[in-house]
């Protein structure tokens, strides 16, 4: 299968950080590429962030999809979704809810590792609009201003690891969610170190793609993921006015 | 005070519909205006329609905001709320929030009356993120395409009513909430029709707007709804790339 | 609008800070009354003296309605709300459900900052009661008996202003309501000190008040707020007695 | 033990229908008596008329708690309750917390059987408060106005069953409450009739007064339920005030 | 009565603990006997050990259920329940279930004191089963290897204390429930240095099974507890299909 | 990898259905093996039937996990879990929790079909045990005693997807979840028939063991999915007994 990673953010060097890690956990069958997004910031801690993000996801999603079988969305908090979903042909899976339906199978609660503060507002509506908030033990995170966005697994790795051991003996966290683009690959490292099981958001996405590959469930043409209904528009970039008008054909 | 409503479809007509509602309801001292999204479409019933009119509004927004009071997101389902909170230095609010807040003070239970079954899922997922899932009676819906988004309020006169009087009799709504800016202005027209109080999002916001204003809240520099933090960002209109960089001075 | 401020407690002094707060963020056009329950207890912690300041209100609201355009009950917890709803002909709403109201078009979650730790209990059911259990961040306390209940906020300055802090820094307060009518006006004057909007009982009450009169509701004939309906009564005051009677006649 | 039943309303005759019932149901030990509102209404329908029968509930129990080990509040929706249970010293409950709880070890989901339409919004709140409205499976109601509150249960006797087969059938209920005073009695004669358990509101306030006579729980001194904190207080009737004071010794 | 009480465990001396207790809790009438599993482990503190002890108290129950008139499963978590109540014909509660529906009598929220810390999850998710989370204070639990699992109650006096007044003084706790079979009578014993009402599972259940009996409800032929449709099984004890061969006949 | 199925019922046919679906899904380098519960039921609908289930799982998980990669309990409802996950030392997941957490991906509300209506109170109380309820958007269930169990699908296939059809236009499922081993392969069949993704537990739980596989999760040594804490046991089967002593080793 062919999987295209979106990354929402500009920083290309979060985007090798996925494509490594991504590359790490496919199949043999599974051609990964990745593409990060012409515009936004250097990563998302906030709802506002999301929604430049998420409007970057879609463009891309939008010129992609045809050339691909799945699409993830490649930060933590899943911009852009389920809102694409209703749009895109193909399957399109975020990295929280990737991460969040494996949590559920390892465990009954589980705590997400964060890199700063600011975002665990965005990261617990994230869980909540997941309908999941009942299986959260906690959010922990990282408290200070992050100096490298693409070595904090390197720089922070004491105090990474200090937090999934605290979620644990403190919080009651069964399944430890490592979350977030920049902490792609981490998991995997400190995982014979922590005493339950850790995964990584990227490589669930990765997972859960192939799984759904495996299924290949067809897209919706009723209810409330089925393309939008046909209607006027105007300005719109070219991919995503083309998104709409072949949301006609399929409907 | 000095209103702004930001209409995040592309209907003008629409915009007139909300424009003449939300005089109607304002105060003497309260100067309202109204922009129309240049681009997007013509009536939001889907996420992925909530995602386009979320960053229109976001530009709209950051090229208005610094000369007026405070501004209205002027569709139902709050596109670009609650992020914009987070950037936008003036009170910004939405329709159904507005609806909801007030809803709340007249009764315990709402229906909401809407214009499609299609938008029946992004409704109730705007309740839902607004916490008062405990509080809705029900969403009933028209479930026939419309021929004409400016006059589907004297087009399916007969049917809203009907809808709204089996909400009351069916459901126990204890208020109407009539949704959804083609709808603006209905509510004060069938009211005394109605056997409990009726309300419309665009009155609900403009009458919430001049209540925060007689508070005058200060806007967040700490917790969820401080500015985002600045970083390194791209490619994003100026006035984006602006209130990202305001945030640096304000925060 | 004639708006009658009614405290369900004995404590004259408190309706002085009451009817200065409510002056002050009261429009033009406004004109501010206030009546002093003349049976029950200084000030309410519980859900017992709600029991009674409920009854005190109901009958204060029953002489005072018909001269009035809308009633607030001027206590934190709202006692008599929302039965009272039932049976007044005109709006009435309660400091509590007006500061959460404004509260949600503000932040995501709130904190309450309350003056006794025994009176936690009673504002978080308050809370559940209106279903905003989700939108609660925590409610913080003073935790020493009160010398004097009019000058609680200046004597306890700087612990509530601490409890404010805290709830914001370690409780992800978006929104602080500065809850009890003993610390009405607090709110206004630390405001600019807080890093997070901080509202008031009395004057989100006086203001949402403001925003029902520009809507001009109906009151409900059908539905869980119609008047009760009429049956045998017996033995209550004058004022209970004619308000179920006119039910009658409005039903 | 000595049992008080209070009955919130003026109807001596469902004060019998309920002091016939406690009987049939009480132990050898158990000496059964029952006091009658001395002002309120016929039966209590609303949120309004719940408030009154809260406050002859109240004094009621400040005159006889001494002379008795416990008390029930003999009308569905347990009016007074909680209040009173922080200021009352001797054990008291209501006909629907006693009916839930009992309801709870006999199935997973119960169906509230009840008189009128109009009641259903209280007692569904009423499950709110108790917590339980995830083991709620509906609430179902005669419809018709009532000729006769005392001989409902005769008069309607069909309706009252076919409702109660509707609920197991349509709703999923596991158990059946058999609602409200003026039903008294009714489970006991038609549950051989009906393919779940059935239960009475009176019946289970005696067997649980029972329960905790056997426990014979302490009153609390700290915590929610103590009582309330000694305060200035005006006005109130002698039984009131006595228990206010009260509350000083046993703090 | 007859009331048998089941230890789903094979501690013989947490038998003796479970029968004195229970013995004093009972009513003149009520006649208590006791089994202990023959199979199992020797206290539950987890899942899979419910799991065990599930199918033991199905096997005892099944055994003696005919002899009795109402069984009681002796250990908190209550393994078996509910599958048990839809194939036993006669009334069986367990001692959670009894002790939550007791303290919902008696306060708002309650707080279980535990032994063992491992033990909490299997607690939260019995309360989160009974669908009483809203009115959980906390869990607090011992948190060193037990020494001895039958003198545990006299070996952590102390430390058990002073749990019940952290759970009252930090976590909101208006009711103790002192959980597990092996501190069946403990409440008892120390309920008077406590500031609220404590109560014991075993105590509770007694009390409970006791409430029913008074009720003498029917056993379900309709709904989710009539006894499982009649279908092939095979290889079971002679107990269990004997039970699933009953239920044909009760149906 | 070898995966293992086990079907926690006695009905050999349904295991073949089951692991034809099983290999139809799985990729190429898994190899699927099935085993038959010795005791039990035809097929689970009830609780009762679920601890049965249970404990013959128990039993077969513990006597073959230690040849295999993963294992899958092979009935809705997952009976065993989460207990055996606790003691299992390989990945173990359920059909019914694999098919919700593929389902989370695929659209925001699913419904279940189901083979009987006694099965939903058991369906409905596994959606809650897993934290979904708000996820659940119906279940709907064919409702006449089934002839035959191996060939319901065949039987019945018109009214499945009738239920199907409905759950879509009435419910507002945008997935299907067709649920029960005994309809192995329907989803597969129908799916194109259909306008919403229809997925099947079988299916699920092959495609999420493998991702679960790809990740290789580590099994936890602290947590609430540790090995049960080692402690005096007596008369269990040799495969259970051994499975507690191996806790001992891992923990």
């Amino acid at each position: 299968m062919r999987l295209l990673l979106i990354n929402p953010n500009i920083s290309e060097s979060v985007s090798e950080l996925i494509a490594a890690e991504a590359k790490r956990t496919a199949s043999a069958g599974t051609e990964i590429s990745i593409v990060t997004a012409p515009f936004g910031v250097a990563y998302i801690e906030t709802r506002f962030e999301a929604l430049i993000g998420a409007y970057a996801v879609a463009q891309l999603a939008a010129e992609h999809y045809s050339s691909v079988d799945a699409i993830v969305v490649a930060a933590f908090g899943d911009p852009g979704l389920p809102a694409l979903r209703e749009a895109i042909p193909v399957p399109i899976i975020g990295m929280s809810e990737s991460a969040f339906a494996t949590a559920t199978l390892l465990g009954q609660r589980f705590s997400i590792i964060a890199i700063s503060s600011r975002i665990s507002a965005w990261y617990r509506e994230t869980v909540e609009r997941c309908g999941l908030e009942g299986r959260l033990a906690s959010i922990r995170t990282l408290d200070k201003p992050l100096a490298n966005i693409s070595s904090v697994q390197t720089d922070q790795a004491q105090q990474l690891l200090a937090l999934c051991e605290s979620a644990v003996r403190e919080d009651g966290a069964d399944v430890l969610v490592i979350a977030g683009a920049p902490l792609a690959g981490l998991a995997r490292q400190i995982r014979d170190r922590l005493p339950v099981p850790a995964i990584d958001g990227v490589s669930c996405a990765v997972a859960q793609a192939e799984a759904l590959a495996a299924l290949s469930p067809r897209h919706a043409t009723a209810g409330s993921f089925a393309p939008p209904p046909v209607k006027p528009h105007r300005g719109l970039p070219d991919s995503l006015a083309g998104l709409l008008e072949t949301g006609r054909a399929r409907a």
